[in-house]
């Protein structure tokens, strides 16, 4: 196979499935018949299939063949919506299910917050879903005296809105850092995928408009299921 | 070797290269040497160094060893600056390399700017370097009205200077998407690393303040040469 026909294969696999998501209902034909529409082998195929499911086109499930990946959550990091509010706007499904609250140091948060390395942290550890697929896990490292009792009150609520309208917070200064990367053992396990998956790291440093650090987030997004999007317009 | 285990020891690494780093000169020590160190074997050694590979920290070069990644450059997309400006600015030499000049239509361009299918640009594909190592590759698409000749005398400038400087154009409007993907096989053989390997994958739309078409970038990014900043700041 040469690369020019592997990569027209690809082509035109991609228009066929531009073209035909609705009607398919999101799960591609057999490969069987995918290879007699283009006269190819299924060995080439699925080199074209795999392309297509490394750019997150589409995935594979199990034994039951291939399946169109739904569009991505579109995140804009200059506005100031939460995870729920935007995944609604967006007409799908958030939902979030807690792992871990725990009260214990972390380094990264205290670096980023500007705080002793030994500072304390209330760490919420949790899973995000849209529409029942799991896309994303985080630790949410917040300082203690900013929100105390948060962890014997905190059951996957949104956390933003329990800081502005229980702790009265206005989380004025947000420093974001997004870095792709491989997704480590623990963060694979809990989003039910392979060690070394392709994620996107998302960190933000919170603090209010007193310039008092308030939280610390790292979220790892699952590599198909976000679009980062920043529009910009400017005056001569 | 127990999960706890192999994580207690990757956080160990961890610390031992960010203190060492200035010290190693950017290499680390031989692995039986650190094997010794942490009184472990090589395999699981090596899961480790792995974890940390993954994670953009430290990458291997055949039969040399393994060396510690140099910081990732800092790209902050709601600000103005051209790539050439911010390598320099973060005390770092930037480099371009053409590797084609074409005219020919293109799907995603003609889409993002609203044109029609069969609409012709002026492809510049480029790789570009930072301190010699090759962090990107790009595709430039830019509308033959807006820059006439621009393939005649385009020999690895700023695209963003000339069409500034020589048509006059303000580049106002700017519609950016960020997404993680792995690379394809003709990026990744073009930034000279393994198909699949994960990358960046950065498009702007580009038009004037007339809201007239000007060009779209398609950037591929090797996954531990970028991080992308914004710095937020609200008043109440």
């Amino acid at each position: 196979m040469s690369d020019a026909y592997y990569l027209k294969l690809t082509e035109q696999l991609r228009t066929l499935i531009d073209q035909n998501a609705a009607l398919w209902e999101g799960k591609l034909p057999a490969e069987r018949s995918l290879a007699e529409r283009f006269a190819t082998t299924r060995v080439t195929l699925r080199q074209a299939l795999s392309q297509l499911e490394m750019e997150g086109l589409i995935h594979r499930s199990n034994r039951r063949g291939w399946f169109i990946s739904p569009a991505r959550l579109v995140y804009d990091p200059t506005r100031d919506a939460g995870f729920n509010d935007y995944v609604r706007a967006q007409g799908r499904q958030p939902r979030t299910a807690v792992l871990k609250l725990e009260t214990r140091a972390h380094l990264p948060a205290a670096r980023a917050l500007n705080l002793p390395d030994d500072q304390p942290f209330q760490h919420i550890r949790r899973r995000r879903y849209v529409d029942d697929r799991a896309v994303l896990v985080e630790s949410l490292w917040v300082v203690p005296e900013r929100a105390p009792e948060l962890l014997d009150i905190y059951s996957g609520q949104s956390l933003w809105g329990l800081l502005r309208e229980r702790w009265g917070h206005y989380l004025a200064n947000r420093s974001i850092r997004m870095v792709s990367e491989a997704l480590s053992p623990m963060d694979a396990e809990e989003l039910f995928v392979a060690p070394g998956t392709a994620g996107l790291n998302i960190n933000r440093a919170i603090l209010d408009d007193q310039q008092r650090p308030i939280e610390f987030d790292e979220e790892h997004w699952l590599h198909d299921s976000l679009c980062i999007s920043v529009e910009l317009s400017g005056q001569r």
